[in-house]
């Protein structure tokens, strides 16, 4: 007989579109499975704030299709603390959560392990983040929906006035993950990608602007991923281009945050949709301290310890395959 | 030292969105390793009556965001038989053509197969079609963004005005496959799919709205895959639905054969790119009749024989799936 | 010193994208005033069912960016005899209703009129409809939008396999007007709208087929405005052209309802925003019997009498336009 | 009897989305009437260099859906000088072009006024760009365009995890023209928008700041329009910012130049459309020296000296239209 008669689940980190679609499923397969769901409202700190909802058949109904996440999302320096974490256990306790779903990204399941060690509670992972840096699963919820609002925003600056000697860079996110500006160059047919896994991405652009361009090329894209924590570093790139060529017009995009919204793509609301339901599958039969992973269209349990960032790397070849392709 | 010197690359069967891609790899990967590349027009029909270009940098430059295919497909009924294919490759060998890349679905690569068989050719196959009825690949190319334009589709459904006696009726493609149907209704958190695969799905459908619709629904919305050769079918549907249960507003959408163009989403272009790029390795690796997969992410050599529609079966876990999140 | 004190808004027929950027604006702008503002829901219905809610600064929040109305709609019956109008009158005097805005198409503001008439309240309208078919006003809210779906819809289309000999008919909404169906034939570079304002075009369509479509066409797209209540005559059009030309290859989409949602575009909004914050301001000058217009970029009044569908006419230089853009 | 027998047609400028309608459209429009038309490649300076191709009904094809210009545009120094445009009238003479159409903005449209000053040639314009700093026309093709893109992207930015201490700059485009911040700020229900032509804008919105954002407020948006020749001078907005409100969350998003680009939407497509025919009809009519304006949905002919920017005047009320909504 289970002893799950109540599960709660929360979003955490930075937004990832397709969150909604986790939320909803988590929600229906317990309601379906005769099981109360509970929403924590904005993560670890809600959860230590006992700021919690009842989640309803109808409360996430039409949530599917929106961007962001209707249980919000903040970052808690307390639950970094074991002092932090007690306190949200007691709320657990209080609230009687017999299992709890914690949808997010390396910092979240992080969090979510630390939380499973120290107190006797069952919790299942999914993966959420638009970076797409997490160990033992294909895809990421929300990484998809990302590379196609890079890949809109790219393909408009395709379209603008060219000439041979314009340089767009287009700054877009991934903090320490090349994932986004790599396969965003590749979807779009770009030129370049300054990345974090390839330090010598900026030397072989120099050396491919001055042995000169293709003299076809009507413009050149360069996708940059941005670093340290916060927008705008590719601005001084671009500053140190244009004293370099000084008869190159270069112009920046910085894509910000708008990566982190959108209405989610049909590939992230399905794995939303069949992770939720997984995890919440998981729960009931008795799993704990695994994440969700997708793995050859297939759901996979990966221990949280494997389920990091480090592990995660680019494959060689796609950086090679988007040096063949923009010859 | 290898014996390839000059591919052919043709599109055929249904236009898939992402084909563009494919063949823009297929040429700039020839080009980068020193082989000439030439593009034959209108698939089958164009190679038997010598329908070719050559395919430069230039000319595969901007189309990667294009749907449809440049290359354009046709269906050839001479090509079905043996004094056709025999045809086809008395041309193959007037044009110098060493390997061939075709890039299509079920029908076309067993033309391929049947070509490959008769005459001493290297081949190399592309699964491309919206339909994603191919075994020994996850995906094709075209199913994902026809995915996603279902889901536009039934999004827009869902903000009208809003009764629990309404119910939308929206015919997708798929031909004997209810891929669309089952996952653009998980996708869009459709109340229904009438799929191919579950012969019950009408008598279920019919027993939900019997037992009365949850009261809270809004609107229901069921995607019908289309049936046999024509578009329309689900207007009977819906009138025999209209019969029998008059009280209901019973609205019909036939998205026909829109769900064959759209800009390509992120997926299928970067799945063209890997796949025509992979295409032409395996032809200067002397690999022949096999195609090529996506198989966890990684690219994967098919043989053609397993490469069959027939055996890429619906996870009836999907449709499980379905039934939970619609209560 | 102003009489009005409390302002009640409602949305009627059909639903119409941009909806609920009036109803925003028609609350913030009463609160701006410091007039308390309610929101009627399922329009006259609710009216009549009494079914109010307050509107404030917050629940009319992140609405303007979705579809429908979120104070959703309804076609009553009642309300078109004068006892229900008699009914709906008491229920506004119960709430304290000083000023009605009624955001709908001709029927909505011809129930407007009526009650306006018969008893002595102010009410403003707002015309809101995809089909655009309101004299005194540019355009109707929702008619934009609506004309980006189709546009896309039939982007899509012309992306697909092509040969000289394929139509496409799309049949677009539009009632007794054609406005949809032939504005988005110019928008689409469409090769023929049959619209009800032109009763000779599926004559000169006929013709065109007979003496040739232009060899270099790639296909010929069609726009079909609906004709009478219910989705699908377009089907019947086709398979009489396949009868007569059974050379070519006729397919046919049905758009249908999704043409009423979608996200609304950026004039849909903003004319919502404006003609919203107007309606406030007339109701605060005394004004009554009035339609919001829009004329040049301005806001006009325009007496109710004016604003009925019959004196809105399509410009046949419109229809001379689309014949000379698609040789 | 008329006397024009051959048209010329070019773009100059920034690109604008629909300035492929108004091509194709004075193309076909000069073919119907049995006009032969050529296009001036990369604007004045092609028109310098005599680098000019023949228009047909083939290559005006399936370009009305395309964003940028097929005939590109370039800014030409030499065209500032009588002696440029001695030149460029020579290759006019030289190609027997008897009247000429110049699509682009403000600049472009001065240049074009010069050149028909200065020489004998029968000389209109089509209005342009996304700024809509043009007087004399509602609307110029491509703002409208431009708009949607903005609206799209702070759509996004809406979703994303918030907290009433997080603000976002958007940098937008409009040079000394407020029109795209403005309305893409009542477009998005944006907080605020930082324009040229209300000097006041940033200190009030340090005001709103310091008097307390609404509570409920989940985050606030911020329009800003781009200063002087380059991206990203909102950084240094943001910083100042940052250093003076440091508990708040500061994000900068800079569009750049992809608001020059994205597919046109159906108002810039049917203007075009409408604009590029209206020219052609001008030129047969004997008019010169007027650029075609858009007013009250007709067509306007304007004479060059009434269509400059100075005279565009950003509309009071919608200022304050903005402020009453986002309380």
């Amino acid at each position: 007989m289970n002893r799950i008669k109540r599960i709660g689940v929360l979003t955490s980190g930075g937004d990832a579109p397709g969150m909604n679609a986790a939320i909803r499923a988590v929600a229906r397969a317990s309601l379906y499975h005769g099981i109360s769901v509970c929403g924590i409202i904005k993560g670890y700190t809600g959860l230590i704030e006992n700021n919690i909802i009842e989640l309803t058949v109808e409360n996430v109904s039409n949530i599917i299709q929106r961007g962001g996440t209707i249980l919000k999302t903040a970052r808690s320096h307390e639950f970094e603390t074991p002092e932090g974490r007690a306190r949200a256990y007691q709320v657990i306790q209080e609230n009687e959560i017999d299992g709890l779903v914690v949808i997010g990204g390396d910092g979240s399941l992080t969090g979510a392990r630390l939380l499973a060690n120290e107190h006797n509670l069952p919790i299942v992972g999914i993966p959420a983040t638009i970076d797409n840096d997490l160990a033992g699963t294909d895809l990421t919820i929300g990484y998809t929906t990302a590379l196609n609002t890079i890949m809109d925003a790219v393909d408009k600056l395709r379209d603008t006035a060219s000439s041979h000697e314009r340089i767009f860079f287009v700054e877009v996110m991934g903090r320490e993950s090349g994932f986004l500006a790599l396969n965003g160059a590749i979807a779009t047919g770009s030129e370049g990608a300054l990345i974090p896994e390839d330090p010598t991405s900026t030397e072989s652009l120099k050396k491919m602007i001055e042995s000169g361009f293709r003299k076809t090329k009507s413009s050149s894209i360069i996708l940059v991923t941005e670093s340290g924590e916060r927008e705008g570093q590719t601005l001084f790139i671009a500053d140190d281009f244009k004293r370099r060529y000084p008869n190159f017009d270069i112009r920046v995009t910085i894509l910000g945050h708008l990566q982190r919204g959108g209405i989610p793509c049909a590939t992230d609301r399905i794995m939303g949709s069949r992770m939720g339901a997984a995890a919440v599958q998981a729960l009931l039969d008795e799993q704990r301290n695994v994440m969700i992973g997708y793995d050859n269209d297939e759901i996979v349990y990966v221990p949280f310890v494997k389920a990091t960032k480090k592990q995660k790397r680019i494959d060689p070849d796609l950086i090679d395959l988007l040096h063949m392709l923009s010859i």
